[in-house]
């Protein structure tokens, strides 16, 4: 094969991983091409479902004839794992095959592979390349990257304001400040986080659903903060279909213990179905760090917040933000709720400056993207 | 000549005619072209400063053989004028030659000729066509026609804001929160309009000397609104080499008519010798309105206003912004000076709806520029 062709490949395999995006969490999204000798491929596969096979498994299963195996190249967008998990290690049913060499885009850097699953493949004899695309293999499991390195999930901050910086109107209302085409693609993104957040605030004034329904998608997890844990239950967000996607982060000790109780959970009709995590009270709010980390464990690797100005810019604050999707429309206020408050900066000079950053025009709108 | 003849010298008449921007005011830019029979350019002009000879006179100085002019056409982008003014009617002066036919991009709406150009020149049996690149022709001289029909001048507000809508840090310091392309922007308008207009506190806490430093370009005057004529006389507005040029707007009766009496000038070492504009006070501020028509009294017909946030939420308030032009940095500040407030804008429903808008990126900036 030619370096050109590897890439070929290693590009299809890419966007057969990507059609698991939003499945697998809080597994990494991984595509897999295997090409025989003669040029063809022979088999094509992805992760589908967390729990379910992975993508050479997938891959290897279509292959029809096992004659063609031998000397074939096998394109995979992560280092296939060494380890038994929910499934046994790819490396060693790769190794147990005829075939001749892998391709990997890049190292799985989690701490039960890194690097063992490339070790066993060449201890076996097989040719291994790696680093074809690894670019944009980072790129597509972003998320899962970054969870892996940090514990917390990768948090995208949307916010929709006017031109001069407000989030609603002083009668409180904010529908609709972003145009439609903005408005959709926020629907598209929450169809893409494993879940999608907002504050106390914004629960109980806008009373969101925060389903997918402007697009076609899976629905995400709910979280909502709510420190003292007394949002009324008729809220969206603990009585519509969804309910136990919902998580509660909260801070009053003894109701997240008797709501989490099987026992106390019969005694009650209406009791919530959906997850709670508690964490520690810190100038009486609820600690973001340790909730962040929290989901983390709850399997949460990509986080959606959609507000409001308070969780918005506590988030931002403390480092918590590593995207800002910033829609300004094309409206003046002049009054009402700003967008973001209190980050304590003084001067000019403290201002945070974004890693990158990038102007897309959205409808009507201009959406500001920034990296943190 | 055919159609697309016409519009290819009416393009050259407006290009001709744009040379004068910034020096011609409170006239309108204007460009003569004339083609004789053989279909060559025999004469080229355009009105080139205020007092100074018109374009279509410019353009007949410029015909070396008087022969040629016979059944010649002359493309003007402005209705001849019928009147004598600084210069004599020229009008007449066309008729007065073997010229077959003049092209006008559009009518003169102006009291003094309003049709009477054309009526004039038809009535000398000579052919008039009107309307070819009117449209070219109207966006040329926008802020006279502005200054004309509304008789105040066209008012652009600029600001300069973070993506969340601050115009300065909470220590007063702004400098800079828009990128060099942003500024540099910023001082090619200032050499485009007539004058350049501050509010009180930006003049006090910034001291902005809001010449044309970035660019080259004329400068224009600088207008300062200081309801009790009380800033100090040290600010660079005052005491630089532009002092003459600098305008004041103020409800001090007492102080403007001192300021402006010329015994008393003579008796001061430093007197202002800048422009003084008294206008009446209204709840404890000067009368916006009034000062914009004494503006175009003295000749403003374009304003370009950079600030700050009290200034620009009053002009806006009161609906005496023509054209927003708001640089957006991507930068978060999450403190200090709000852009705009003060609208009074309850509701989402009752925010007014920008005729037009456009996004446009300069340097790390958008620009958002939006009709209103």
């Amino acid at each position: 094969m030619t370096a050109k062709q590897d890439k070929i490949w290693m590009q299809r395999a890419l966007s057969l991983a990507e059609k698991g995006r939003g499945y697998v969490s809080p597994n990494p999204m991984v595509g897999c091409v295997i090409v025989s000798e003669e040029g063809d491929v022979i088999g094509e596969g992805y992760h589908e479902r967390y729990g379910k096979a992975h993508a050479e498994v997938n891959a290897m299963n279509q292959v029809d004839d096992a004659d063609n195996l031998k000397n074939a190249t096998v394109y995979v967008t992560l280092e296939p794992c060494s380890h038994h998990g929910k499934t046994p290690p790819c490396a060693q049913m790769l190794a147990d095959k005829p075939i001749k060499r892998v391709v990997v885009a890049m190292k799985d850097p989690s701490e039960k592979v890194n690097g063992r699953g490339l070790e066993l493949l060449r201890n076996e004899g097989i040719d291994v390349d790696t680093g074809i695309l690894q670019k944009e293999a980072k790129e597509l499991n972003e998320c899962w990257l970054h969870y892996i390195e940090f514990n917390r999930p990768f948090i995208t901050l949307k916010i929709a304001q006017t031109a001069d910086g407000y989030i609603a109107a002083p009668n409180g209302d904010s529908k609709w400040i972003s145009s439609k085409e903005s408005r959709e693609k926020v629907h598209i993104w929450r169809s893409q986080n494993d879940a999608v957040m907002v504050g106390r605030n914004t629960a109980l004034h806008d009373n969101p659903s925060l389903t997918v329904r402007l697009v076609e998608g899976r629905q995400p997890k709910r979280v909502v903060i709510d420190g003292p844990f007394e949002l009324p239950r008729n809220l969206n967000l603990f009585s519509d279909q969804f309910e136990e996607k919902t998580i509660v982060i909260t801070h009053n000790r003894k109701k997240s213990k008797d709501e989490a109780d099987p026992m106390l959970k019969m005694l009650q009709s209406n009791y919530f179905r959906g997850e709670i995590i508690h964490v520690e009270k810190v100038n009486g709010h609820s600690r973001l760090k340790e909730g962040m980390r929290k989901l983390a464990d709850h399997g949460i690797t990509s986080l959606l917040v959609e507000g409001g100005q308070q969780l918005s810019s506590a988030l931002l604050k403390r480092g918590l933000v590593d995207r800002l999707q910033l829609f300004i429309a094309p409206k003046l206020l002049g009054g009402g709720t700003k967008s973001i408050v209190n980050l304590d900066i003084n001067r000019m000079e403290d201002i945070v400056p974004f890693r990158d950053h990038n102007w897309q025009q959205t409808g009507q709108d201009i959406l500001l993207t920034a990296n943190l």
